[in-house]
């Protein structure tokens, strides 16, 4: 049998920036995974389809609507169909909830899964729930923290297979406005690292918060007026965002129970970081913890259907 | 006599984004003012002086080269030709230190000042200088605090006519680039205000340093889930980043005398924001303080000549 005959299902991780989908057979195994750079970020809403279509058509087949689950941003507001929000406390959405599209390819069934929403300390996510519903898969008794570190960090508070709440911080995209748009794009280099300026950095930070404000021009003005290197800006501009992210934090972590769900650069520096607070954290990599939740909201959907 | 005839020297605020000419008679009294876009951020080293006789030709004469004065950011190591730094605690540079420039015209004398450095805490400043020059001219015996808001806000700490230090910090730059280039630029509006929204939002980020990082994404998620207008989302964006800087400077503006150097708007939102701390600030125009500074520096530079 060919791989298209074999797909049952094909699962989407729709980001702001990137497109990745996931061919699964009958019994959940991976058949083929394709990504692209399409993210809803650049698209107007009638460019989603064909932009799917270009990455799955191969695992399309004639006379059959195969189900095509997604997740993220994708079902914002200025994505392809604005899906629901879940409220907290609940588990993560499952494909019941989800937003059915209307594709004009008849080979396709496309449902969009539900964000999740707090409203108490407003806040929202749309993808993340996708990576707890997976990370719960393997820890159903898991009971703390879960960090998922990224342009936007969530920090999700776990329990009894529900997420409780959480909250988000913008530490990522700060950290690209600030290095690659801002005055300090002049003293930031691009790659490359020092760890001890890291730690000096996030110590400061997080003992005395608000001194970061006075301290980010400060990464200019010791690369003219002293001769700091790019790379030890890079490595203080990382360690004062994430300083004050863990400053904010602290009731979150502290004595908690911590995993961190992420891209393994970035989930690093924040083990890192949390490390130095003496605070060990489990660190798993996103993508596949993003599948696994996929599976689940497609076996949900299936018990609705 | 034409008003090119009676110009007997041009003062220049040569800025990031902008470029502002005023040309002086012998009494340093003001015959006319001109602008452009031509700031230096936009300019290549070889335009520089097409941009300025672009502007000033119509106050040059044959046979004599009228002195120009500048400061700014045009004489940053991006500018014309870079200038030194002045190390505090001193005097705001006079025109006896400035950077004299080969122009290829030669009915133009043009020098830059320098701008003022600090090395214990690194920091710069290139053009302030001459607001404070400027500032001291008119109140000689000051002893206390000058805030400078605008891009790069800066605290200067005044006494016996010196500049003793002073630190800098990102809050408008920051600003804009959250407001214009973030995903917070869906839920913050160009204009409108809500004073009630700014000033919960400044106590907020005064009080709780940390809590800002939290809540930032939080002006996007209470426009998703709540009801939050962008004219909220506006004052409580810059709330949180003016309340940032004020708990970063507490040390330097509690119970201090205090006098703020500014363009009339923002400046009158720093006056709301320290007037709700109890501290009472006098206010000043920017634009005629730059050009006492730019009389004082070239008084200076004429003594030394």
């Amino acid at each position: 049998m060919s791989i298209a005959e074999r797909v049952a299902w094909i699962g989407v991780d729709w980001g702001t920036s990137n497109l990745r989908v996931w061919a699964m057979d009958a019994s959940h195994d991976l058949l083929a995974e394709r990504s692209s750079d399409q993210g809803m970020g650049g698209l107007d809403p009638d460019r989603f389809e064909p932009a799917l279509l270009a990455i799955i058509d191969e695992f399309l087949v004639e006379g059959r609507a195969t189900p095509v689950i997604c997740c993220g941003m994708v079902g914002a507001k200025q994505g392809w169909v604005e899906a629901d929000y879940v409220a907290v406390p609940s588990k993560p959405p499952s494909g019941d909830g989800a937003t059915r599209i209307s594709a004009r390819d008849p080979r396709i069934d496309v449902r969009i899964l539900p964000g999740m929403k707090q409203v108490a300390q407003p806040d929202v996510m749309r993808g993340e729930e996708t990576q707890v519903a997976g990370f719960l898969r393997g820890q159903p008794k898991f009971d703390g923290v879960l960090l998922m570190p990224g342009t936007h960090s969530k920090w999700a508070h776990i329990s009894a297979e529900e997420i409780v709440s959480f909250q988000t911080f913008m530490t990522g995209e700060m950290y690209a406005l600030l290095a690659r748009q801002s005055v300090l794009k002049h003293s930031v280099a691009v790659t490359g690292w020092d760890d001890a300026a890291f730690e000096a950095a996030l110590s400061e930070a997080i003992s005395r918060p608000e001194s970061v404000a006075a301290k980010l021009f400060g990464l200019r003005a010791a690369s003219l007026v002293g001769d700091q290197s790019d790379e030890v800006g890079r490595a203080r501009l990382s360690g004062l965002l994430i300083g004050l992210e863990l400053a904010a934090t602290r009731p979150y972590w502290l004595g908690q129970n911590l995993a961190i769900v992420g891209a393994p650069e970035v989930a690093a520096v924040y083990e890192k970081a949390l490390g130095l607070q003496g605070l060990p954290a489990q660190v798993y990599d996103a993508q596949p913890m993003t599948r696994l939740g996929l599976i689940a909201a497609y076996d949900g959907m299936k018990g609705s259907a």
